[in-house]
This record gives C-alpha cells, sequence and structure tokens, in this order.
C-alpha cells in the first residue's frame, strides 16, 4: 500500500476523504503484471477530481507508481483513492489543500466460473439512488447508498443488486453498469442525474460506435430491462456477466453478448 | 486526538468511513470543561449509528472517553466520528464489523460578536441537496453536497449557504437547521428525505412543545423564508445565529428569537 507515494497503510483522520467523503476513486485488476486498461481508469480519476476541483496527483507520476505496484503485485485489485486531503474544520475546501492519494492491492476474488459464462443471477434493490445532478457519472467517496443496497441480499448465488433512482428508472448495479440488447441496439441508463459512469461502460459505448451498433443512452424502466432480449453488467473486475434470472425473467442465450465479447478481444489483441 | 480508545491521529486506509463515507459524527462544543449538551449528542450518535446498522461503542465508554477528553481539552470543538470499520473489499457490510471511532479536538473558531446579537447574511447555495428518505436526518459521512454548497461562496461577510432540494423546498444551512418565525409560530422544514437533524434543532423543538409556542415542521419554500418575521439558524458550535440578510430581504429586530434565548437560558439554568 503507498499512501502520499510512500510505503504505509494509514491515513490522517483529519483526511477530508474520512471527514466528509472529500474524494474520487478507481478500482483496476491487474492479471499478469499489467493493468487492464490502467491509462483509461487514470484519465477516469483525473477527470472525477476536477469535477470535484480536486488536484489531482499528474498522470506519469500516477502512471509510474501504478507500474511499481505491478512489479510487486503483478496480479490483484488495485484500489487508487485520491482525496482533497487536510484542511481547516469545515465542509468549505481550503484555499491551497495539498490533495491525498492512496493506492491499495488486495487479492482477486473468486467468482463461480459459469457467472462469465451462463449468467449470473440479479435482484432488484429496494434502496433507490437519489438524483444529484452535480454528483452523476463521478466515482466519488459518497457511497452510502451502494452499502445500503449491497446490504440488503446474503444469498450468495446473487450475485448482483440493481439499484433505480427514485421515479423507478433504472440506473445500474450495486457495482456495476448496465446494458440491455433489444432488437440488436444496445441501450444504457442515462446516468446524467445519478450512478457512476465506469470505464468498461466507455469501451463497451466506444466498442459500439467502433462498429456501428446502435447504441442509446436514455432513461431505461424496469419493464423494458425485464422484456430485453438480452441484459448484461460489466465493470473492471469482473468484466462481463450476462444476467439469466432477475424477478421472474429467464434468459438462456446471449448471442449478442459472445458477438461483442468476440469484437472486444480482437479489438485487445490488435 | 483518540482512535479507537487509544492516542493516535491516522486509521487505516481500508476503513469503509474512508472508502465508502460508511459512517457517522457529532460535533460538540466544550466550555469551561464541561460539553454542551454532551448526552444529546452520543445519544444522537448512537440513533444514527443504529439507523445504518453501525455497532456504535456504548453510551458509558463514550462518556468515559469525553471526560477525559474535556479534562485536556476543557475549551474546544469537539468531534466525533463512529464507522463501521474495516472489512472485506466490496460494499456490503461486513458480517461481523469492528467499528471504529475518533475523537478530534479543535479551536472554537472565533466569529464576529454581532452575528449572534446583529444577525448574519445568509446565501441561497446553487447546490441543491438530493433526496434519500433511507439517509434523511442522519448525520453520516457523505457530505459533497455540503463540501458543493460551501465551495460556492468566499466573501467572508457571508456566514452561511441556505439549501433547498431539487424541488425547490427549503431544507437546512449546509452546516445549520433553519427555523422562522411566522405570526408568533415556529416553523422548521420537514427533513424526512433530506438534511440533518441537529441536536440544536431538537432542542428548539423540544423549548416550543415545554412553553406550548406553536411550531410546524413541514415544507418551506424559499418565498416563505423571504416572507418571514424573524428567520434563526441554530448549530452546536454557533449556538443561534438570526438572519439579517437573505436575498434582497432585511431583518433589524429579532424580538421571537430573544424571547426564545431567555427561555432557553432560564431552561439552562435549572
Amino acid at each position: 500500500m503507498l499512501v502520499n507515494g510512500e510505503s504505509g497503510k494509514l491515513i490522517s483522520i483529519r483526511d477530508r476523504g474520512l471527514l466528509y467523503g472529500d474524494g474520487v476513486f478507481r478500482t483496476l485488476l491487474a492479471r499478469n503484471g499489467h493493468a487492464l486498461y490502467g491509462q483509461l481508469h487514470l484519465q477516469k480519476i483525473q477527470h472525477d477530481s476536477a469535477k470535484l476541483g480536486i488536484v489531482c496527483p499528474a498522470l506519469p507520476q500516477l502512471s509510474d507508481e501504478l507500474d511499481g505496484l505491478l512489479a510487486r503485485h503483478p496480479e490483484g485489485i488495485i484500489k487508487l483513492i485520491v482525496t482533497r486531503g487536510q484542511g481547516a474544520r469545515g465542509y468549505a475546501p481550503p484555499h491551497c489543500a495539498e490533495p491525498a492519494h492512496v493506492w491499495d492491492v488486495s487479492p482477486v476474488p473468486v467468482y463461480p466460473v459459469d457467472w462469465a459464462t451462463q449468467g449470473i443471477q440479479l435482484r432488484v434493490c429496494e434502496t433507490r439512488l437519489s438524483e444529484q445532478p452535480r454528483l452523476a457519472g463521478i466515482k466519488h467517496l459518497n457511497r452510502l447508498e451502494n452499502v445500503l443496497a449491497a446490504a440488503e441480499w446474503r444469498d450468495a448465488q446473487i450475485a448482483e443488486g440493481l439499484m433505480l433512482d427514485a421515479a423507478g428508472n433504472v440506473i445500474a448495479g450495486t457495482r456495476s453498469n448496465l446494458f440491455l440488447v433489444r432488437h440488436g441496439r444496445l441501450i444504457t441508463p442515462d446516468l446524467s442525474r445519478c450512478g457512476v459512469a465506469g470505464v468498461q461502460r466507455d469501451r463497451v459505448i466506444a466498442c459500439a460506435a467502433a462498429r456501428a451498433i446502435p447504441l442509446q443512452v436514455r432513461d431505461v424502466s424496469l419493464a423494458e430491462v425485464l422484456a430485453a432480449d438480452e441484459v448484461f453488467l460489466v465493470n473492471s473486475v469482473i468484466g462481463l456477466w450476462p444476467v439469466r434470472a432477475l424477478a421472474d425473467c429467464r434468459w438462456g442465450e446471449f448471442p449478442f453478448v459472445r458477438k461483442l465479447q468476440q469484437l472486444d478481444a480482437q479489438e485487445s489483441r490488435v
């Protein structure tokens, strides 16, 4: 673990990341000494920091630190947190805050192998996401809604929970982004009022654009998800999970998902 | 500073308070070795912890630790944070989490003396509070909205910012609760969808009940605040600040506030 570039696993109790959740984070998957889409994650955390007015460490510094971590931990989940750092008491951001940044590495979780191939069981969470356009899309440290939603079930057979906003629009999984397929078209929820725009979501959108696959980013109802030809979730740790069960609906075949995975594999080989 | 009962000023980078804002806090004012309404604060943090399913340290333990702090720091702002502690990676709360708790002491801020007597200048913030009934009222660590709101102004003459919800209801100051007086009646915003229910707000409500002063807890529009006979803010550090200026409105006399302060002073002497 690295705290502000030095080996350590502690942070000040006066860090605004703890006091107010005043910071952002990203979770990367390391395989064979390589961080998957590492540069995209580092660009995203720069972008999210800027949205909160936090001066993120520069890309070359973060890249160097990441390389050092990968040399020591070729396999793992790598988490990067950037906070606004310490400052005077009170909510107002200090005029010249020194941001803090933290790297942490954990083992890669082991999921049942058939989740990626046969699909997962998804449930609808009762906890709704609140609407906050100023924070929507940003992977910030205010994640109590995700915590409450993830606390709703303990059945290990259920891989993920689906979160709606107060108006009933489907937004995302507790830790993943959602896509549906309908009549050969991809649809993913609009995240301009809540939710986190993940790197894998961006990648699916970019892949669709590059292959001229029609894709819509818009409001999606639960009824529309249940009526979809295929449904899948993405994030940087799980990659892609098709959904085989949600409420009373079952899906057994994922031809579109297979095609997308083939295209992505070709892309990655280039 | 105390971290889990021991002297220290650092916390694990894996504490869920930092990772997700998964915790609660309270801010107390210490004067002459006495924490004002200390027991109310400790009860509140117990209550808020329970709402998030966090096992808060027991009241006698917290009281003992607070007494120890007060002996060393008779004057100051005392902050108590309780988090869910550490656990496995991921949003789901660990089955048997060890909660963490942190005490910190800062100097009492010095405000212009006439703010408490002549009133303060208040501004309307652009940042809106999002609606989340599951978290409303709780003083939790997800406070980015307050941070964004407090970042909106730098003019030191403006003492506080007023926050509305997306529908335009007035909810609270960035760090205070709001009351208005209209025709001899107290009105304070309903906090069932957003906002923090502070100890001083509870005290004003209890004082009104004890003295048979009519009080309504309900939705309040900005127009209603601007049309009020008197407006005031409360929190544990500032005590009570009348509002002398908000938007184009000015208030110069605060007879109701004076009466309330007299009643409260009598109460405190008993």
